[in-house]
């Protein structure tokens, strides 16, 4: 690595992590219209910060939704181009009582920094702007840039299809650079080649018109409550199997020897469940909790509410029970497909004494990506230049829908070189990113703009 | 029924209802603690209440949580002694979004007076000191009378029971009169002969100890939410009965004819349904409607939580879930067992995958009052005075807990002598009471006091 890169780092640190600072403190919840304001702040915040890192051109795309921002500085047509992308936008930071710091007050405390987003997505978004500001600044950007940061990732991207498509020529690239998922551990470092899809829906059920005193009705008259409990519980069987028909049909069965592969990466699972604090895991029988998460689809509750949640006791018989379920889906499951089969399914087991509703979120597919592309092999290197290490490569349970939209309409791989860790909290109270990983991403992502640059040079 | 009552109740009808409009505008919810101050202004409202209507002694009874206003007259030591009860606390009011107009801002419209507490139990304990007041200022009070209104009977009446024990020589009576239950409609007068019991619950399930990223660990780590559903959809079978090992040991099985005479009483299935908007009623099989809420046990979740409830989506994998879930109980349960039985049987079918938590709100025992006493029939000869017709014995499905207490503590037993009516949306949005039953109410209250004390002169 040039020294030129390293010393351009080592003096503008404070000024890199302040800038994050400033950035992490407005509240982008995007899924909460009453944020729409910041959300924009957010967004107007890294278009400026776009241009002070050097971009040719910068602007901020309105869409139906929350607006687009893209940026680029074209240096050499010959030069491969790369395209980033990442988001802006943060999930709802609740429940609330349960930070130890407000989570748009950033606090940095034993290396860490705390906030919502710290990790997912502004922290490492961040690093792409500051490695193309020193490249920028320094021996000069080896690669062409794009960039085009989203403010809807948390909620679906749902506006960001038609942006990709009605621009799919300035959008035009050669690799799509992405940092958004974890490495195994800081000694462990790792390249995200597989993401799980996911179909996101919601469930209710009315009973009686309105609330009714369980005790003068109890027993006559269907609780949509115990109703909702027993058709989601009727979701899964005994083996952990999801049990809408046709879940599985088109679920990709990976070979022995993959599964050997996916297995060896180090995992101890005495640690996961000490972090966790849980006596046991569970899920899908007949595959490891590696590839539970990594290679098979699965389904979770993401809440659920009826009646009364208040202090004491309500003897209530409530009038209405709902549920956001969402299905993680693998390869070559098609979310438009599970999200039919679960609409389909549901409104089938639904009770005789209940009216059902069921409501569509968001879907996205699945994706692997090739660890053959000259992108990937320098990423690699990036990582063995600054780490000492080869990268190994991982599947991970999360979900980044865009990667299948990029492949669809751009035709071109996207590089999953993110810099956080399983144990940053992301979408949970308490949310941060490790500082180490937040200067040595910057580090990585400047090395992979050279390495990029000289494969093909 | 002498006239001056009658002329009384007409002249002073228009000050009886604002007196208690009055009464209404007290927010006195006992189950949340941000109410306190209010629950002790309408405990000194109602004390002063009693003063105005002419007792010779009243007073405001500190306990651990809310105070137990009492007052008393004593006319003649050879005259029967009436104890009435009563409670001036009420249900919380939410969901507040479905009220018609605010619930602490009483409305009258179509001869019915809108707000909580207006039937459950405010309307109905003030006709008492209304009747109270009419004998006391016409033809003097034929028995003497006791008041004890309380202010926890909406969450369990945690400090009666201390209190009644303690002031037994006080308390002491002929027979105990409650307004707090149903007729069958304003044409068929009836009185409640039978009540269960309840045991009321709540259970939190926790899994991880943080809010979880629903990608990242979805489908290896057990869900709590999930989980909840799962458990709680066990507690009962498909044919509609409660697995709780030994639940129905001690339930009383009704003979074919005590279940015709039941059957017997005017009720009409479509009409039903069509006033909850349902289009099928469910319960336990083999029992008919009015049985499975008049004399088989049930058990209701009646209110559930977990994960985000919010706008949108939130992929989160929940750390906890609970649920308040509440069995009611028929001669001959004992509510502390069941309690027991529910709580052992939760915690053995926890998953090991969760930490359990089941917490006990209240209890009470079921009641089967009498048709063979003076007082029942003094009760029935003031609804055929007053309302032209004999009234029938129903069994109701609500709790009034202190009843059982009263007999085991006191030896004497009570009248259920209410005028509500169950489509008065008691413990719902947009309750309700009649202006017909609250002035019917006075005058039959009035009417028992001198029935019950011929029938012992």
């Amino acid at each position: 690595m040039e020294n030129s890169v390293k010393n351009y780092l080592e003096e503008h640190k404070d000024r890199f992590l302040s800038e994050l600072v400033e950035l992490l403190k407005i509240p982008s919840i995007s899924a909460d219209s009453k944020y729409k304001d910041d959300v924009a702040r957010a967004a107007d915040f890294v278009h400026q910060k776009l241009l002070d890192a050097g971009v040719d051109h910068a602007e901020v795309c309105p869409t139906k939704g929350h607006p687009i921002v893209y940026g680029e500085k074209m240096v050499d047509p010959s030069a491969p181009t790369i395209l980033v992308y990442g988001h802006y936008d943060v999930q709802p930071p609740d429940p609330l009582e349960l930070w130890h710091s407000p989570p748009f007050e950033p606090v940095i405390k034993d290396e860490k920094i705390y906030a919502r987003g710290a990790c997912d997505d502004k922290g490492q978004v961040y690093m792409h702007l500051k490695a193309f500001e020193i490249l920028n600044n320094t021996s000069g950007l080896p690669c062409n840039v794009k960039f085009m940061i989203e403010g809807e990732e948390e909620v679906g991207s749902e506006n960001l299809e038609t942006f990709v498509k009605e621009n799919s020529e300035k959008l035009s690239n050669d690799v799509i650079l992405i940092s958004d998922t974890s490495i195994v551990s800081n000694e462990i470092p790792s390249i995200t080649i597989g993401l799980r899809g996911i179909s996101y829906m919601e469930v209710e059920l009315t009973g009686p018109n309105r609330d009714l005193h369980s005790g003068v009705y109890g027993g006559a008259v269907a609780n949509p409550v115990n109703a909702l409990c027993e058709l989601i519980s009727s979701l899964k069987d005994e083996k952990g199997k999801i049990t809408i028909p046709g879940f599985y049909d088109r679920v990709l069965e990976y070979s022995e020897q993959d599964r050997n592969d996916l297995n060896a990466r180090p995992f101890d699972l005495q640690e996961y469940k000490d972090d966790l604090d849980i006596a046991e895991v569970q899920g899908e029988q007949g595959f490891s909790t590696i590839e539970r998460v990594g290679i098979r689809p699965t389904l979770d509750v993401n809440g659920i509410w009826g009646g009364y949640a208040g202090e004491g006791a309500k003897t209530v018989l409530p009038s209405k029970a709902s549920a956001k379920i969402s299905m993680r889906l693998v390869p070559n499951q098609d979310s438009q497909e599970i999200t039919d089969l679960f609409r389909k399914h549901i409104e089938a087991i639904a009770p005789p004494t209940m009216k059902v509703k069921v409501t569509e979120h968001h879907g996205g597919e699945p994706t692997v990506t090739p660890t053959t592309s000259a992108a990937y092999a320098a990423a690699s290197a990036a990582f063995e230049e600054v780490w000492g290490k080869r990268p190994i490569p991982t599947m991970e349970g999360g979900s980044i829908p865009i990667v299948a939209l990029f492949k669809e309409v751009l035709k071109s791989d996207t590089v999953l070189m993110g810099f956080g860790l399983d144990s940053d909290a992301i979408h949970s109270p308490n949310e941060h990113y490790g500082l180490f990983n937040y200067f040595i991403g910057i580090e990585t992502i400047a090395s992979f703009h050279q390495k990029l640059a000289n494969s093909v040079s």
